[in-house]
């Protein structure tokens, strides 16, 4: 099983010798994904930027997330997710973009438990994936970025297209 | 000497009293400081965003970085540390706003040897902070994070405006 360091560099060789780009927008991660897809060298030919929009409002000012869908939605869902990472492929212009959506603890939010979470994948291909997460904020939130980053590498490693 | 999670619950705490907010403008710690800043709870009520601005043309188009700056000063300089922060202030409406720009390595950044950093806190009190830190990218990254959570929780402590 490969490490998430190991996963970063897939990613990073990968992307680099397609000549892709990647970008994240992240709520409970809070730049967590965007730190660890930086967090081996040669990252900055495919990493372009990231949003940390930790509030509502800033999901719709910045990624252009419809309010409505967060009212009718909540802001923990697929829909919710596959928006904010919509956004960023926009706003930075990229191949890719991750989302992150979800309740890191202690408190519920909007109704959902700690560790439910949304990652969403925007690209050429998309996938959405729904987690539970156990454990405290901290386990919460990294399990929430490697599990993004694993799902993302194998992603890349079995494209057809 | 306090760790940076007491850092953390210290800026937290004052900023929640005052009622004050807090957003970030990241180059080379990408993400790291704002997850820093929400490691713990209750950071919701006073973190707002962050944008990771990893290349140039992000600083410029996102943070409203002035180009010429970038080419006079490098991307490694106090000046484009201040327009960062001053960016994501207006970005996100925050009382304060923090910044970090430097070279993580491996490889010099525009002349600048890895290790080489400037943080800028911007809000009711500005301080810029040069950083020249050893070590593997890892390191620099998370002197980086560290230093800036250390030197706003100071700046609050002893604040007297």
């Amino acid at each position: 099983m490969s490490t998430l360091k190991q996963h970063v560099e897939q990613i990073i060789a990968y992307l680099s010798e397609r000549g892709e780009t990647i970008s994240v927008a992240e709520s409970l991660t809070a730049g967590g994904l965007a730190n660890a897809l930086t967090s081996a060298s040669g990252s900055s030919a495919v990493f372009v930027g990231g949003i940390t929009a930790y509030r509502n409002e800033i999901k719709s000012t910045m990624l252009d997330v419809d309010p409505s869908i967060i009212e009718k939605h909540t802001v923990v869902s697929e829909e919710v997710a596959n928006q904010m990472a919509d956004g960023a492929r926009k706003v930075f212009g990229t191949t890719w973009a991750i989302s992150t959506t979800g309740a890191a603890g202690p408190e519920p939010l909007e109704g959902h438990q700690p560790g439910s979470v949304w990652i969403a994948i925007r690209g050429p291909i998309n996938q959405a994936i729904q987690l539970n997460l156990e454990g405290e904020r901290e386990q919460v939130r990294n399990g929430t970025i490697s599990t993004a980053i694993a799902t993302f590498a194998r992603i890349l490693k079995f494209r057809t297209i």
